[in-house]
């Protein structure tokens, strides 16, 4: 029924200095050895100078097996100086999540997978509380509580490592896990740990920020999912959503309403990511379709 | 300062039976006569297997003139059976307005003109009544009353398609005009009226549409941007958008909230159809960047 | 953690013909009682005459015992003509769920049922399908399939009924059922079955609006929550969302943005119901706070 | 045909401690005296125990002549220890625009109250250019020009000062005045300077607010309209908005899209604001129906 599902297509991310004849050679590239193109979109950055596209293509059909797409694609990649990844739809990402005490972002991402909305695996779940083990051992998902304070940090955060290597994990979700995570996991996985910050960054980074948004007497509350960086709450931004909210509404209700963004804009960043839509430079996404 | 007034651009718009290559011949067109491309947006429709593209490039340093831009063009559109255009970011489009009795949308576009957002020229305000004349000539702007009942709606309509003729009109913005108009002037600028109607349709089509969402009691008004079709409000709809309603809010509460939702739908849509962003095809719009 | 939990509060919902003095009356009915007022919302209807009112005192303190407000209460109501319903926020409401084959509303009423964002409990499901069974039985909650068709209908609709009197239910929530309930339940449960729709209504009642939605070209799509009625679709509506589209979306894509949308649009509606935030009238809602 | 022009109402905007009988002394107040009230509502600050209320009622039939109902709210005040200000529908209020060389908000501004959509009169626009002189004639308004530096900044502002008191003005509103005002113009109109700036506050204060957001690379932008206090963009907040960008959009495009944001958060701070349905509080507004 997932149309996902059935498609065996091939997607390549590209980005390097813009420069002229760079779709010309790309789609060239894939009409040639008789590739169906489904879905091509691309940017250029007029002020940085620098090109991005995303392209996809039906593997039925391509004359180039899928283990030899790499080779015949590296002369062009470097003739154009390209930064490029190449996926397959027909891999499913192996997603681990990072949760704490609050169960609504995981029981959403949960919902989504079980549904097969999206097309990802979930190897594992990493919390530093033992409350959604319960919810965990519901779904027969692998769940390990690694409680992290000030002194046991490292050995804790060494340990997340061995377990995502372990799993063979291609990217992370921080569905409310409300811990910094420090340099070592950021490093293992730049660009591949997707946070939601219940806020509309960069106002209100760091803790609390629906009573510091409540302090401040806002008129409408947010939430952003980004990519971890060094700088806490500072990362590329995939994607941000807001609602309104009155004098009316307490903290409470803030806390409520806001969860609703928060899955809804946490589901679109995943959504964005695990179809291999984004990329990132200089501390920005594009998202292409 | 608006960047729209100094680009010196050719800008093509396509569409076509999907086909391998068409991109690639068409990037190609232009990057071997030294065009830069600024601009490049296309979709491909899999239900109706339609491609559908815009290019804009600068033309400075093209090697082809401007007037035979066409002539080159025109193999490679035979040979791919494509409907186009080609338009110039340097022709000022000509936008006949046509009112009634309500100011705030024709305030709305005389600002933006005047501000030089858009890049069009007004050389004529038509409207059934008296009411706008003094707005109008407060800007100057030539302002034709030709009031229309059902006895006279012919000989009326004609008068106003030879004023459009006559001023060289490109499009034409019914600015809440509140007149249903006949074959004759759709015929003779197909794709080319576009209208705003105040409701999110489909829901609301026809008169009093306010009225009608307030006896449903819907939580949302909204407003809706389209080309004019022979049949009511049923044409392409290009931009549309909605805001939450109480049972706070009287009908004249949704009719003053409407007004700002009108006048910003209306300004996207005048804004993509003057900047040669709209294909429309099977009653759609495709709006390319 | 959540103020609604550890709430003993009495709610009075009212409408009666506009008068003088009645929020005076009502207001006073509670301050001579040594009632803390908490919440109190009105709302006058000046083109009908109605008055509306929702007012919420804490117990602690208060000087009526709770089985005796409702005698107290009987001959202010008859003075003023009021349609009146009393709750008490100790009551947990008993919920049932219909549902079909999509999991996805079902899920995320299940995830605030149990991280007790709801004051409820679910006393059973109910399905045409066996499909959402195992999801049922990993929240531990009881599943009856009762197969609809135009044959056995009445005598289904009879045992569910049947099944609804037994585990004296408060209210029913549609997630997604996709069968027309008939007027023996209707009639059984007025303005207590709580549909989702996924339209903008009154755009795209009935079946397969995401199609109908696509085939129109719209740029916008919505979902409605609404009490049902014996008009298919035409009930009070409680609350609606909508969210861009654009050409690129298909109708897959449209069904996939759509559920988060009806996933929230739900959620709001089941807040209101079940806070006795909403009084109906004419076909519409009033929801106070 | 505006309802507000027939109306002959009195609005009453209270705030005090919170004590049980308040509202009921309130509507008795207006009821015992014939008046019918036709807008109700209240708010309770459980957290600061304090309440709010707003009631309007119709002055036909109200016992007490307009003059007098000072002097019989006054014990009643003093009773209860309100902060308290009492409005006539009838009295037109008088309008200051401080502008600087953007028109959109201006030409905004100037089209709600042609249109009479605001029930106010304009007395004078000051500027620190001359830009908008032109349309400030065209609209036939008295416009003075007081160009601000680091070096006459006192002294321009004590002539704006006494332009102001000369004009008897009720409230100001800075439509991109893009100056930051001093304490002298602050006190003498507290709670009586609206402000548009072109973030959603607290992201972005100050200059440039747009070219910060482009660098940050959020998804979506913002325009919040506050009351002005002596710390930069940092007063109450009135009303806000936010829309969707993406990496498409530039900074030109950013500028583009806000102004039709900020024209329609500064609308409807500017309605809320003249319609006396604001009471601020611990740098917090309540905005009451």
């Amino acid at each position: 029924m997932n149309s996902s599902e059935q498609k065996n297509t091939a997607i390549l991310l590209i980005s390097c200095p813009d420069r002229k004849g760079i779709d010309t050679a790309l789609t060239r590239f894939v009409s040639e050895h008789e590739g169906n193109i489904l879905h091509f979109d691309q940017h250029v950055d007029l002020q940085q100078n620098v090109f991005f596209m995303r392209i996809e293509w039906d593997l039925d059909g391509f004359t180039v097996p899928p283990e030899q797409i790499h080779a015949h694609m590296a002369p062009l990649a470097l003739d154009f100086n390209m930064t490029w990844q190449l996926f397959f739809s027909r891999d499913v990402q192996r997603m681990a999540l990072f949760v704490s005490k609050m169960p609504h972002c995981l029981f959403d991402v949960l919902a989504r997978v079980e549904s097969r909305e999206w097309r990802v695996e979930i190897p594992l779940i990493i919390s530093n509380h033992e409350t959604l083990r319960p919810l965990a051992e519901r779904f027969n998902l692998p769940f390990y509580c690694l409680p992290v304070n000030a002194e046991n940090k490292e050995v804790q955060e060494r340990k997340q490592l061995e377990l995502l290597q372990e799993h063979r994990i291609d990217f992370v979700v921080l569905a409310r896990y409300m811990q910094i995570l420090s340099p070592l996991l950021i490093e293992a996985y730049p660009r591949k740990i997707i946070n939601i910050h219940h806020s509309f960054l960069p106002a209100f980074p760091g803790a609390k920020p629906y009573h510091s948004a409540y302090a401040r007497g806002v008129k409408l509350i947010g939430a952003t999912s980004h990519y971890v960086t060094e700088e806490l709450d500072a990362g590329p931004i995939i994607e941000q959503g807001t609602i309104h909210v009155s004098h009316k509404d307490t903290v409470e209700d803030f806390v409520r309403k806001g969860r609703d963004l928060e899955k809804t804009v946490l589901g679109r960043a995943v959504w964005a990511h695990h179809q291999h839509k984004i990329i990132t430079y200089h501390n920005k996404t594009v998202i292409l379709d």
